[in-house]
């Protein structure tokens, strides 16, 4: 499918594997994109870097990034430093579950969305493999959609957002093969929420995890680099 | 009603008539209270300076100003320095507008409860004597909570947080009169959207006539200081 000239989308874009996917996704269809990445003091500065490395080599997205620092709340081992990430796994929702995180990154991007005069709104989550965050099911963002139709001039005067999940029922194999059929290089995405300080993936947290596992199971080369 | 001992509330907090009669109300139910103060810089600071000029007299109150820049996204003549406040009425929802401005408050709001352990957040809302912002509605409050309580874990396991707006029905003299009756001083309150360099209000602005017209309904002085 294309969507025709001049239709716009805005892409929720963290520079990891899943929305770099999903930034693949939204441009075969022909969008005018713009990429959001929210800069929200996350453990390390890696992921920020990756998603301009990344944009660099699509001269036709915009691409903004937002500040807004999470670390004056905490209360996730990603958003304060006194908590580790996890090596283990542990049963429940883990502790680098960020405190609304999704609901507050799109909220800003309805924002920008509203401003801009786009309606849809693309994300990466994923409820297959993934560590369980509760904003991250179909349930949330088919709620998030209804809300913030009431809650903006646009939505509420009867043009609609649509918050469009295209990862959302796919296996991590199976988004790593849809990104190398769009040609993503997976080398420049980051994952990992424990980087060394020299931006090496730890291998060993959850987000390390499903992704070895992803290209396991796809049968493709894992370019990550790992620490020795 | 008092609620007892511990029992914890976050009201959002602008400095602002509406807000600072949810913080006194809030206060008289016996809430042990998180005052949360969005910095969104928006045209001046004088609403930051009255926050903390309110906060100041009560000292058993947590007063957080969280800084997020909405000039970034702009789109309102709020956030958009290049766009004039109105001085006339307009039909529809005005420039004052700010795309999304409640919900992307009441996110970080729900992410500090969550935080903190708290499970009710007020806001000051009002449906009646207000501009039309679709984010003021009770029909839009009532879908963030429930979005909330599916986009976090405190909800998702069964904590629900609770979004309560208690001026949402009342006009801005029933308002008025609630918060006198409660000890409220408006004088160090700003409603304004245009106030001039020294900080007085402009009287013409949507703000300002309902708070106008709301203490003249109310048979009360007026202690708002306008421009000659």
């Amino acid at each position: 499918m294309n969507v025709g000239d001049n239709k716009k989308a805005l892409v929720l874009f963290s520079g990891g594997l899943d929305s770099t996917t999903v930034l693949a996704i939204a441009k075969s269809k022909g969008y005018k994109i713009t990429a959001l990445t929210i800069n929200y003091k996350q453990r390390h500065d890696y992921e920020i870097l990756a998603s301009k490395n990344i944009i660099a080599s699509h001269s036709d997205i915009n691409h903004i990034i937002f500040d807004i620092d999470l670390t004056r709340i905490g209360g996730s081992a990603l958003t304060d430093s006194s908590l580790d990430v996890p090596k283990e796994e542990s049963s429940g929702i883990p502790i680098t579950y960020v405190p609304a995180r999704n609901t507050i990154f799109l909220s800003i991007a309805a924002s920008y969305a509203e401003k801009l005069k786009i309606r849809e709104i693309y994300i990466g989550v994923n409820a297959i493999d993934y560590s369980g965050y509760p904003d991250c099911r179909p349930e949330f963002i088919a709620s998030f959609q209804e809300m913030i139709n009431l809650g903006t001039k646009s939505g509420s005067e009867g043009s609609s957002f649509e918050v469009i999940t295209p990862l959302i029922n796919m296996t991590k194999a199976e988004i790593i093969k849809t990104g190398l059929k769009l040609g993503v290089d997976y080398s420049h995405t980051v994952s990992c929420y424990s980087l060394s300080d020299n931006g090496e993936a730890c291998g060993n947290c959850d987000s390390c995890k499903f992704r070895k596992k992803g290209f396991m199971d796809a049968s493709v080369d894992d370019p990550t680099i790992y620490q020795k």
